[in-house]
């Protein structure tokens, strides 16, 4: 059993009250807290030494991924980060020194995001350490962004560049919560995910959860210069274009907008972000399933994204 | 360094917003989120198998007891819960049967609570079980109760009976919210905390926050009747008052309340809770220092309560 058919098991059937908006299966649960206008978003991210990072990982950049791995999936709701608390399972033998640079890595990326470090705790992983984020934050309740409101005829868009983050990109992304909130305050954007487990594979969770299917083009995928590098060096390896497609990791916004506003999301972004690249890479199709098409034509797309315990 | 020195360590400067009406120092995190009278309750709490439960506690009762001691904070500052997220770092060679008996636990729980399971993740940590919760709650803004409101002639009081949990109860608890958000609809409740550090442990957390001091009375301390069994077939282990003072796990509340309502609320209790024993223990002084009075006088006590990693 894989590790999406093991949470299928487990959320089929868990408890529910008035205040669940939505629960599990979008990048934050979703809470109605009587804040008037907005929604609370909910989240919790955990990484794992020898899972996440390798003990040659700096400690600022574990707090780092840990944070920004929940700062991303507040952004992929357009929400706004409120505050964070954070549990530090600790290994044997662990020096103070270690973990107060894990807390600089938190508290650098915290106060640039403008969300609070509201306490946590600390507890004993003997073997190995384990950094896990726990985060409230809110959203307009108009401008809440969910994965299952994709409608054919969308445009579909992505930021940044994708594929080969494992060479550092990893450990040192920056959430898009500026770009998330700007893109759902003037463009109705109907889906939207962080590209954690691999475009092919996040973009499939927007597909499941609005009942469609989608058409990318191969040649507008933005395939990053880690991913091309580390197929030059290692030509056995996968090809960019499948990095790209099928690694995860990259924490980029992946998004479907209604078709008519492509050409002026575009315009307004590179007003907006003129340093942060923007891709138009497909349409979302009332058809259901996921295609490529290249220069061969349009094929199914076989890739899927990274499936922990595979 | 143990647990307490570090945590004070990392604590000293954290990031803070506007949000923030209590972080780091009391049971749950409190959070102004705009919520109209009310206040968010925030909450994370982790148990790790071999230092939480042994390999021989059942799954429901893992579930059970993660999911109870963020209960337990939530009622200790008289908080109604609303919805939970569950990380579970699972380790090698699980079985989905062994995870969804936690998620039985975890859910019957929840349920008797009315807070809902809005989702979480699971991850790998391949040489043992972590389970960690995190809780959003509320709490009316005037009946929230912090550790730091304990006033000199406070009368102390404590729920339930305390020492030997290790026997049992530590996994069959039942957290005390409904009996906290009584307390705090009828009596001026200045300070709370629940016990988990253990009674001397816990106590200490209010009069530091506090900036008093207290005296327990040895008679009027509600020993165990596990405390006892577990004296009497290890005559060597420490006496009954000895664990019911510096043992943890309790789950039980340790409330101040303001001097001339001590008589009122034992009355009052008796007819709202007959099934549970409230016992007061003693009283808060201006002298700050804890002291405990038996048969031959008063003396200061020196047992703390669990120090983790000491």
């Amino acid at each position: 059993m894989n590790e999406l058919e093991l949470i299928a098991r487990l959320t089929r059937s868990l408890p529910a009250n008035a205040s669940v908006v939505a629960g599990a299966g979008d990048d934050c649960a979703v809470l109605d807290c009587g804040q008037p206008g907005r929604y609370l978003l909910f989240k919790t991210d955990a990484v794992v030494e020898g899972v996440h990072f390798t003990p040659e990982a700096r400690p600022e950049q574990i707090g780092h991924k840990a944070l920004g791995r929940c700062l991303s999936d507040i952004a992929a709701m357009a929400g706004r980060p409120l505050a964070a608390l954070v549990t530090a399972a600790l290994p044997k033998n662990f020096s103070a020194g270690f973990v107060e640079r894990i807390y600089t890595g938190i508290n650098t990326l915290a106060q640039r995001h403008g969300v609070a470090i509201a306490g946590g705790e600390t507890t004993s992983n003997p073997e190995r350490l384990l950094l896990s984020i726990s985060m409230v934050g809110e959203v307009e309740r108009d401008r809440c962004v969910l994965r299952s409101g994709a409608k054919a005829g969308d445009a579909l868009f992505v930021t940044g560049e994708l594929g080969g983050s494992l060479a550092g990109k990893h450990l040192d992304f920056e959430p898009r919560l500026a770009e998330a909130q700007w893109l759902a305050g003037h463009f109705p954007i109907h889906a939207m995910i962080d590209v954690s487990d691999g475009l092919a594979g996040d973009l499939r969770h927007i597909l499941l959860a609005s009942r469609v299917g989608a058409e990318l083009l191969a040649s507008a995928i933005p395939v990053s210069r880690a991913a091309r590098l580390q197929a030059r060096a290692h030509p056995s390896s996968k090809p960019p274009l499948q990095a790209a497609l099928g690694e995860g990791e990259d924490f980029e916004l992946l998004f479907a907008v209604g078709g008519g506003h492509a050409v002026a999301l575009l315009d307004g972004w590179k007003k907006q972000f003129p340093k942060l690249r923007l891709s138009c890479i497909g349409r979302i199709t009332a058809e259901r399933g996921l295609k490529l098409r290249d220069k061969t034509g349009l094929h199914p797309l076989e890739t899927h994204g990274y499936v922990h315990f595979a």
